[in-house]
């Protein structure tokens, strides 16, 4: 199960309004980006209300969730990659770079989470 | 967008087999979980293949996924809630306490991150 899992906070995103409050757009995008990198996903959902959106695409082992707040401009980011023996390391963190710089946000907080060291 | 992500590695899981094995039985008592604790779940996900099942719900504004690796009785959960103005850390660390406790593993890595504070 280890696996690297990326994390990212976006504050005041300047991309298109439209893409921060339309989950049927956000998702379509959020899932081309994933296979962009060769990931394969294999169930996604989508949900807007009028405060926000989200997505989650569930892959094998992993998933990617994206939660947005159009009324502040934020977002919030996961991309978490884990498959036994393959490193999909870079995978994790040109789909986060893909997803962020997407969004255009003026200012980000990320953490980078090792999982699954403990076996 | 403030909010509280709760993660957790799961070794050597004690829980019945089944559970470990079959998305079918873990997404819905994962569902079961997340509703015991007062949350609405809006879109569920679910997948098996013989190596791991996937479960990802998806809340307002919120998720909660959890994948598990049968062959080493391992499993990952996420727990990320976030919601303008109200504080929902009782509600997050309530249902991870279940989820962990039900799938009984001998030792777990678990970690807590603020989110969104950056505003």
């Amino acid at each position: 199960m280890r696996g690297l899992h990326l994390t990212a906070d976006l504050y005041q995103c300047r991309c298109d309004d439209r893409l921060l409050r339309d989950a049927g757009q956000l998702g379509p995008w959020c899932r081309q980006a994933a296979e962009s990198v060769g990931l394969e996903v294999e169930h996604e959902v989508f949900a807007t209300d009028p405060q926000r959106s989200s997505v989650a695409l569930l892959l094998a082992g992993s998933h990617v969730c994206l939660h947005t707040w159009p009324g502040d401009r934020s977002a919030s980011v996961d991309v978490y990659l884990s498959q036994p023996e393959v490193d999909l390391s870079a995978k994790a963190r040109g789909l986060m770079f893909a997803l962020v710089q997407r969004l255009q946000p003026e200012w980000t907080e990320q953490r980078s989470l090792d999982r699954g060291d403990g076996q």
